[in-house]
Protein backbone atom coordinates (compact mmCIF):
# COMPACT_ATOMS: atom_id res chain seq x y z
CA UNK A 1 0.00 0.00 0.00
CA UNK A 2 1.21 3.10 -0.47
CA UNK A 3 1.83 5.69 1.88
CA UNK A 4 -1.00 6.65 4.09
CA UNK A 5 -1.68 10.56 3.39
CA UNK A 6 -1.38 9.55 -0.87
CA UNK A 7 -3.68 6.54 -0.30
CA UNK A 8 -6.12 8.60 1.39
CA UNK A 9 -5.82 10.83 -1.65
CA UNK A 10 -6.54 8.22 -4.57
CA UNK A 11 -9.26 6.78 -2.08
CA UNK A 12 -10.94 10.64 -2.37
CA UNK A 13 -10.17 10.59 -5.93
CA UNK A 14 -12.31 7.31 -6.85
CA UNK A 15 -15.11 8.94 -4.99
CA UNK A 16 -15.42 10.80 -8.25
CA UNK A 17 -17.74 9.96 -10.88
CA UNK A 18 -16.01 8.10 -13.93
CA UNK A 19 -12.49 7.78 -11.97
CA UNK A 20 -11.91 4.18 -11.18
CA UNK A 21 -8.61 2.49 -9.51
CA UNK A 22 -6.37 3.14 -11.97
CA UNK A 23 -6.75 7.30 -13.24
CA UNK A 24 -7.61 8.04 -9.40
CA UNK A 25 -3.42 6.79 -8.82
CA UNK A 26 -2.74 8.90 -12.28
CA UNK A 27 -4.67 11.77 -10.61
CA UNK A 28 -3.09 11.55 -7.27
CA UNK A 29 0.55 11.23 -8.27
CA UNK A 30 -0.05 14.32 -10.41
CA UNK A 31 -1.07 16.31 -7.75
CA UNK A 32 2.24 14.71 -5.86
CA UNK A 33 4.38 16.60 -9.07
CA UNK A 34 1.95 20.37 -9.55
CA UNK A 35 2.58 23.28 -8.41
CA UNK A 36 1.80 24.02 -4.65
CA UNK A 37 -0.32 26.98 -5.63
CA UNK A 38 -2.12 24.64 -8.19
CA UNK A 39 -3.29 21.88 -5.73
CA UNK A 40 -4.21 24.55 -3.16
CA UNK A 41 -6.49 26.24 -5.89
CA UNK A 42 -8.48 22.75 -6.26
CA UNK A 43 -8.43 22.36 -2.30
CA UNK A 44 -10.16 25.81 -1.67
CA UNK A 45 -11.95 25.37 -4.92
CA UNK A 46 -13.78 22.13 -3.51
CA UNK A 47 -14.67 23.77 -0.34
CA UNK A 48 -15.69 27.22 -1.62
CA UNK A 49 -17.93 25.43 -4.00
CA UNK A 50 -19.94 23.46 -2.15
CA UNK A 51 -19.97 26.11 0.53
CA UNK A 52 -20.94 28.81 -1.72
CA UNK A 53 -22.84 27.31 -4.63
CA UNK A 54 -26.95 26.57 -4.29
CA UNK A 55 -30.66 26.61 -6.16
CA UNK A 56 -32.04 29.46 -7.05
CA UNK A 57 -35.07 29.69 -4.95
CA UNK A 58 -37.23 30.72 -7.95
CA UNK A 59 -35.62 28.83 -10.83
CA UNK A 60 -33.18 26.47 -9.68
CA UNK A 61 -30.44 27.61 -11.70
CA UNK A 62 -26.61 28.07 -9.64
CA UNK A 63 -26.13 30.56 -7.67
CA UNK A 64 -24.40 32.39 -4.67
CA UNK A 65 -27.56 34.50 -4.07
CA UNK A 66 -30.71 33.91 -3.03
CA UNK A 67 -31.74 35.18 -7.33
CA UNK A 68 -29.36 33.77 -9.89
CA UNK A 69 -28.14 36.78 -12.34
CA UNK A 70 -30.44 35.57 -14.97
CA UNK A 71 -33.79 35.46 -12.63
CA UNK A 72 -32.67 39.29 -12.02
CA UNK A 73 -31.50 40.26 -15.19
CA UNK A 74 -34.73 42.74 -15.94
CA UNK A 75 -33.76 42.23 -19.66
CA UNK A 76 -35.45 38.89 -19.72
CA UNK A 77 -38.30 38.60 -22.04
CA UNK A 78 -41.17 38.19 -19.52
CA UNK A 79 -43.37 36.58 -21.74
CA UNK A 80 -41.37 33.08 -22.19
CA UNK A 81 -40.12 30.56 -20.44
CA UNK A 82 -37.54 27.93 -21.19
CA UNK A 83 -37.83 24.60 -19.10
CA UNK A 84 -34.89 22.43 -18.91
CA UNK A 85 -33.58 19.23 -16.92
CA UNK A 86 -30.42 20.20 -15.86
CA UNK A 87 -28.06 23.51 -15.29
CA UNK A 88 -25.55 22.30 -17.65
CA UNK A 89 -28.57 22.17 -20.70
CA UNK A 90 -29.08 25.71 -19.34
CA UNK A 91 -25.91 26.66 -20.21
CA UNK A 92 -25.61 25.39 -23.62
CA UNK A 93 -28.73 27.14 -24.61
CA UNK A 94 -27.69 30.35 -23.26
CA UNK A 95 -24.33 29.94 -25.70
CA UNK A 96 -26.78 29.96 -28.72
CA UNK A 97 -27.45 33.43 -27.57
CA UNK A 98 -30.73 32.76 -28.82
CA UNK A 99 -32.85 32.40 -25.50
CA UNK A 100 -33.98 35.83 -24.54
CA UNK A 101 -36.39 34.45 -21.74
CA UNK A 102 -36.16 32.79 -18.15
CA UNK A 103 -35.50 29.58 -17.22
CA UNK A 104 -36.42 27.07 -15.19
CA UNK A 105 -34.51 23.97 -13.91
CA UNK A 106 -36.45 20.96 -13.18
CA UNK A 107 -33.23 18.92 -11.60
CA UNK A 108 -34.11 15.59 -13.97
CA UNK A 109 -36.85 13.60 -15.93
CA UNK A 110 -39.70 11.41 -14.71
CA UNK A 111 -38.27 7.98 -14.66
CA UNK A 112 -39.84 5.33 -12.80
CA UNK A 113 -37.50 3.17 -13.38
CA UNK A 114 -34.76 4.88 -11.83
CA UNK A 115 -37.16 5.79 -9.19
CA UNK A 116 -37.72 10.02 -9.77
CA UNK A 117 -41.12 10.76 -9.80
CA UNK A 118 -43.01 13.93 -10.55
CA UNK A 119 -42.00 15.29 -6.55
CA UNK A 120 -38.49 14.48 -7.21
CA UNK A 121 -38.54 17.39 -9.78
CA UNK A 122 -38.96 20.78 -9.60
CA UNK A 123 -42.36 20.98 -10.75
CA UNK A 124 -44.73 22.33 -8.33
CA UNK A 125 -42.54 25.05 -8.31
CA UNK A 126 -42.86 25.68 -12.01
CA UNK A 127 -46.43 25.09 -11.85
CA UNK A 128 -46.46 27.68 -8.56
CA UNK A 129 -44.78 30.49 -10.55
CA UNK A 130 -47.16 30.35 -13.54
CA UNK A 131 -50.05 30.52 -11.33
CA UNK A 132 -48.66 33.27 -9.64
CA UNK A 133 -51.55 36.86 -9.81
CA UNK A 134 -48.46 39.02 -11.37
CA UNK A 135 -47.52 35.75 -14.35
CA UNK A 136 -46.12 37.40 -17.50
CA UNK A 137 -45.71 33.89 -19.05
CA UNK A 138 -47.57 32.82 -22.20
CA UNK A 139 -45.05 30.44 -22.89
CA UNK A 140 -43.47 27.62 -21.71
CA UNK A 141 -40.51 26.08 -24.12
CA UNK A 142 -39.85 22.66 -23.61
CA UNK A 143 -35.74 21.89 -24.52
CA UNK A 144 -36.16 18.54 -23.09
CA UNK A 145 -34.14 15.61 -24.83
CA UNK A 146 -35.16 13.45 -27.54
CA UNK A 147 -35.72 10.19 -24.79
CA UNK A 148 -38.55 8.12 -23.69
CA UNK A 149 -37.99 10.19 -20.24
CA UNK A 150 -37.83 13.74 -22.19
CA UNK A 151 -41.15 12.78 -23.94
CA UNK A 152 -42.40 11.92 -21.19
CA UNK A 153 -41.97 14.35 -18.73
CA UNK A 154 -42.77 16.92 -22.09
CA UNK A 155 -46.30 15.15 -22.44
CA UNK A 156 -46.78 15.63 -18.27
CA UNK A 157 -45.59 19.25 -18.06
CA UNK A 158 -47.90 19.99 -21.14
CA UNK A 159 -50.85 18.76 -19.83
CA UNK A 160 -50.21 20.75 -16.23
CA UNK A 161 -49.97 23.76 -17.81
CA UNK A 162 -52.06 24.06 -21.26
CA UNK A 163 -55.02 24.24 -18.62
CA UNK A 164 -53.88 28.02 -17.50
CA UNK A 165 -54.11 29.22 -20.99
CA UNK A 166 -50.49 28.92 -21.54
CA UNK A 167 -48.68 27.80 -24.44
CA UNK A 168 -46.51 25.25 -24.57
CA UNK A 169 -44.07 24.72 -27.10
CA UNK A 170 -40.79 21.99 -27.44
CA UNK A 171 -37.97 22.46 -29.03
CA UNK A 172 -37.18 21.08 -32.75
CA UNK A 173 -35.31 17.51 -33.26
CA UNK A 174 -33.70 16.02 -36.10
CA UNK A 175 -30.89 15.77 -38.31
CA UNK A 176 -27.83 18.46 -36.21
CA UNK A 177 -26.17 20.83 -38.49
CA UNK A 178 -22.91 19.20 -40.40
CA UNK A 179 -24.84 16.02 -40.03
CA UNK A 180 -24.50 13.35 -42.54
CA UNK A 181 -28.56 11.63 -43.48
CA UNK A 182 -25.83 8.01 -43.77
CA UNK A 183 -24.84 8.33 -40.74
CA UNK A 184 -27.97 9.28 -38.72
CA UNK A 185 -29.62 7.00 -36.30
CA UNK A 186 -33.50 5.72 -37.36
CA UNK A 187 -34.87 7.32 -34.69
CA UNK A 188 -33.42 10.80 -35.12
CA UNK A 189 -34.24 11.00 -38.74
CA UNK A 190 -37.80 9.59 -37.78
CA UNK A 191 -37.50 12.51 -35.58
CA UNK A 192 -36.47 14.81 -38.43
CA UNK A 193 -39.43 13.60 -41.11
CA UNK A 194 -41.77 13.79 -38.64
CA UNK A 195 -40.55 17.65 -37.84
CA UNK A 196 -40.49 18.67 -41.47
CA UNK A 197 -41.81 22.16 -42.83
CA UNK A 198 -42.26 23.71 -46.03
CA UNK A 199 -39.80 25.39 -47.79
CA UNK A 200 -39.42 29.01 -48.87
CA UNK B 1 -21.00 31.42 -17.54
CA UNK B 2 -21.32 29.69 -14.54
CA UNK B 3 -21.50 31.49 -11.21
CA UNK B 4 -18.01 32.15 -9.70
CA UNK B 5 -17.06 29.50 -7.09
CA UNK B 6 -18.52 26.93 -9.72
CA UNK B 7 -16.43 28.06 -12.74
CA UNK B 8 -12.99 28.53 -10.47
CA UNK B 9 -13.63 24.75 -9.70
CA UNK B 10 -14.27 23.41 -13.07
CA UNK B 11 -11.27 25.27 -14.18
CA UNK B 12 -8.65 24.02 -11.49
CA UNK B 13 -10.14 20.38 -12.41
CA UNK B 14 -8.97 21.09 -16.00
CA UNK B 15 -5.63 21.41 -14.55
CA UNK B 16 -6.00 17.47 -14.21
CA UNK B 17 -4.52 15.02 -16.33
CA UNK B 18 -6.80 13.69 -18.85
CA UNK B 19 -9.83 16.28 -17.63
CA UNK B 20 -11.16 17.91 -20.47
CA UNK B 21 -13.25 20.82 -19.88
CA UNK B 22 -16.73 18.66 -20.27
CA UNK B 23 -15.27 16.12 -17.51
CA UNK B 24 -14.48 19.04 -14.97
CA UNK B 25 -17.95 20.11 -15.45
CA UNK B 26 -19.15 17.01 -14.49
CA UNK B 27 -17.34 16.33 -11.82
CA UNK B 28 -17.90 19.81 -10.38
CA UNK B 29 -21.85 18.93 -10.46
CA UNK B 30 -20.94 16.04 -8.57
CA UNK B 31 -19.15 17.94 -6.17
CA UNK B 32 -22.24 19.96 -5.66
CA UNK B 33 -24.51 17.28 -4.87
CA UNK B 34 -22.08 15.05 -2.92
CA UNK B 35 -21.56 14.76 1.04
CA UNK B 36 -20.02 17.92 2.81
CA UNK B 37 -18.04 15.04 4.06
CA UNK B 38 -16.72 13.92 1.26
CA UNK B 39 -16.00 17.33 -0.31
CA UNK B 40 -13.73 18.07 2.68
CA UNK B 41 -11.91 14.98 2.69
CA UNK B 42 -11.04 15.37 -0.86
CA UNK B 43 -10.05 19.10 -0.41
CA UNK B 44 -7.84 17.99 2.77
CA UNK B 45 -6.75 14.58 1.20
CA UNK B 46 -5.15 17.27 -1.73
CA UNK B 47 -3.09 19.71 0.81
CA UNK B 48 -2.21 16.75 3.29
CA UNK B 49 -0.75 14.34 0.34
CA UNK B 50 1.35 17.49 -1.51
CA UNK B 51 2.68 18.61 2.06
CA UNK B 52 3.39 15.43 3.05
CA UNK B 53 4.27 12.98 0.73
CA UNK B 54 7.80 12.88 -0.15
CA UNK B 55 10.54 11.04 -2.11
CA UNK B 56 12.50 8.11 -0.19
CA UNK B 57 16.28 9.71 0.17
CA UNK B 58 17.71 6.27 -0.70
CA UNK B 59 15.59 4.89 -3.35
CA UNK B 60 13.03 7.81 -4.43
CA UNK B 61 9.70 5.91 -3.51
CA UNK B 62 6.93 8.19 -2.18
CA UNK B 63 7.06 8.69 2.10
CA UNK B 64 6.49 10.66 4.62
CA UNK B 65 9.61 9.68 6.84
CA UNK B 66 13.04 10.36 5.43
CA UNK B 67 13.68 6.72 4.19
CA UNK B 68 10.56 4.97 2.85
CA UNK B 69 8.76 1.39 3.99
CA UNK B 70 10.69 -1.11 1.63
CA UNK B 71 14.09 1.02 2.74
CA UNK B 72 13.70 0.64 6.86
CA UNK B 73 12.60 -3.04 6.31
CA UNK B 74 15.58 -5.51 7.60
CA UNK B 75 13.72 -8.13 6.58
CA UNK B 76 14.83 -7.47 2.39
CA UNK B 77 17.53 -9.77 0.57
CA UNK B 78 20.13 -6.84 0.43
CA UNK B 79 21.74 -8.74 -2.20
CA UNK B 80 19.53 -7.72 -4.76
CA UNK B 81 17.73 -4.44 -6.04
CA UNK B 82 15.16 -4.01 -8.32
CA UNK B 83 15.86 -0.82 -10.85
CA UNK B 84 12.08 0.44 -11.80
CA UNK B 85 10.57 3.63 -13.78
CA UNK B 86 8.19 4.79 -11.92
CA UNK B 87 6.41 4.66 -8.15
CA UNK B 88 3.52 2.72 -9.81
CA UNK B 89 5.93 0.51 -11.26
CA UNK B 90 7.43 -0.82 -7.71
CA UNK B 91 3.61 -1.27 -6.13
CA UNK B 92 2.83 -3.43 -9.47
CA UNK B 93 5.67 -5.93 -8.29
CA UNK B 94 5.04 -5.40 -4.42
CA UNK B 95 1.77 -6.97 -5.54
CA UNK B 96 3.27 -10.39 -7.23
CA UNK B 97 4.91 -10.46 -3.66
CA UNK B 98 7.82 -11.81 -5.64
CA UNK B 99 10.63 -9.45 -4.85
CA UNK B 100 12.25 -10.02 -2.03
CA UNK B 101 14.74 -6.97 -2.34
CA UNK B 102 14.95 -3.29 -2.22
CA UNK B 103 14.02 -0.67 -5.17
CA UNK B 104 15.21 2.08 -6.74
CA UNK B 105 12.88 4.46 -8.79
CA UNK B 106 14.36 6.23 -11.79
CA UNK B 107 12.49 8.58 -12.34
CA UNK B 108 11.83 8.03 -15.50
CA UNK B 109 13.35 6.49 -18.37
CA UNK B 110 15.98 8.05 -20.73
CA UNK B 111 14.21 9.52 -23.76
CA UNK B 112 16.06 12.05 -25.58
CA UNK B 113 12.98 13.12 -27.59
CA UNK B 114 11.33 14.26 -24.36
CA UNK B 115 14.16 16.08 -23.17
CA UNK B 116 15.45 13.37 -20.47
CA UNK B 117 18.57 12.75 -20.38
CA UNK B 118 20.46 11.09 -17.87
CA UNK B 119 21.12 13.90 -15.08
CA UNK B 120 16.58 14.13 -15.25
CA UNK B 121 17.06 10.47 -13.17
CA UNK B 122 18.12 8.84 -9.87
CA UNK B 123 21.28 7.40 -12.06
CA UNK B 124 24.12 9.30 -9.97
CA UNK B 125 22.46 7.95 -6.61
CA UNK B 126 21.79 4.83 -7.90
CA UNK B 127 25.11 4.16 -8.75
CA UNK B 128 26.83 6.44 -5.26
CA UNK B 129 23.99 3.17 -3.73
CA UNK B 130 26.31 0.18 -5.27
CA UNK B 131 29.40 2.37 -4.90
CA UNK B 132 29.33 2.46 -0.89
CA UNK B 133 31.94 0.64 0.93
CA UNK B 134 29.41 -1.28 3.12
CA UNK B 135 26.78 -2.18 -0.32
CA UNK B 136 25.89 -5.82 -0.19
CA UNK B 137 23.77 -5.62 -3.94
CA UNK B 138 25.29 -8.51 -5.72
CA UNK B 139 22.39 -7.86 -8.55
CA UNK B 140 20.64 -5.20 -10.17
CA UNK B 141 17.40 -6.41 -11.40
CA UNK B 142 15.67 -4.22 -14.35
CA UNK B 143 12.56 -4.06 -14.44
CA UNK B 144 11.86 -1.33 -17.34
CA UNK B 145 9.21 -1.68 -19.97
CA UNK B 146 9.83 -3.33 -23.30
CA UNK B 147 9.96 0.39 -25.45
CA UNK B 148 13.40 2.07 -27.00
CA UNK B 149 13.41 4.62 -23.88
CA UNK B 150 13.04 1.00 -21.61
CA UNK B 151 16.08 -0.77 -23.75
CA UNK B 152 18.42 2.23 -24.02
CA UNK B 153 17.80 3.26 -20.15
CA UNK B 154 18.70 -1.06 -19.14
CA UNK B 155 21.67 -0.65 -21.79
CA UNK B 156 23.12 2.40 -20.48
CA UNK B 157 22.37 1.36 -16.35
CA UNK B 158 24.01 -2.44 -17.37
CA UNK B 159 27.38 -0.11 -18.71
CA UNK B 160 27.11 1.71 -15.82
CA UNK B 161 26.88 -0.73 -13.20
CA UNK B 162 28.77 -4.25 -14.79
CA UNK B 163 32.29 -2.81 -14.29
CA UNK B 164 31.63 -2.90 -10.67
CA UNK B 165 31.54 -6.93 -10.48
CA UNK B 166 27.51 -6.89 -10.25
CA UNK B 167 24.91 -8.54 -12.00
CA UNK B 168 22.69 -7.06 -13.77
CA UNK B 169 19.34 -9.14 -14.79
CA UNK B 170 16.45 -7.94 -17.03
CA UNK B 171 12.86 -9.07 -16.12
CA UNK B 172 11.34 -11.17 -19.03
CA UNK B 173 9.23 -9.94 -21.78
CA UNK B 174 6.69 -12.02 -23.97
CA UNK B 175 3.40 -13.37 -24.10
CA UNK B 176 1.47 -12.30 -20.78
CA UNK B 177 -0.52 -14.69 -18.86
CA UNK B 178 -3.83 -15.61 -20.74
CA UNK B 179 -2.45 -13.68 -23.83
CA UNK B 180 -3.15 -15.64 -27.41
CA UNK B 181 -0.70 -15.39 -30.10
CA UNK B 182 -3.07 -15.26 -32.66
CA UNK B 183 -4.09 -11.59 -30.67
CA UNK B 184 -0.31 -10.58 -29.46
CA UNK B 185 1.49 -7.96 -31.55
CA UNK B 186 4.46 -8.38 -33.94
CA UNK B 187 7.18 -7.22 -31.33
CA UNK B 188 5.59 -8.69 -28.26
CA UNK B 189 6.29 -12.45 -29.95
CA UNK B 190 9.57 -11.32 -31.22
CA UNK B 191 10.41 -10.99 -28.01
CA UNK B 192 8.94 -14.46 -26.99
CA UNK B 193 10.66 -16.10 -29.07
CA UNK B 194 13.83 -14.40 -28.14
CA UNK B 195 13.34 -15.01 -24.47
CA UNK B 196 12.13 -19.02 -25.33
CA UNK B 197 13.26 -21.43 -22.96
CA UNK B 198 14.38 -25.34 -22.63
CA UNK B 199 11.48 -27.38 -21.46
CA UNK B 200 11.60 -29.63 -18.90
Amino acid sequence: MYTLPLARLIEAFQKLPGIGPKSAQRLAFHVLKQDQTDVQLLSSALVDAKAQVKACQQCYNVTVEALCEICTDTDRDPTALCVVAHVQDLYALERTGDVRSGYHVLGGLISPIDGIGIDQLNLQALLGRLQRPDNTVREVILALPPSVEGDTTSLYISRLIRPLGIDVTRIGYGLPVGGDLDYADTLTLSRALAGRRAVG
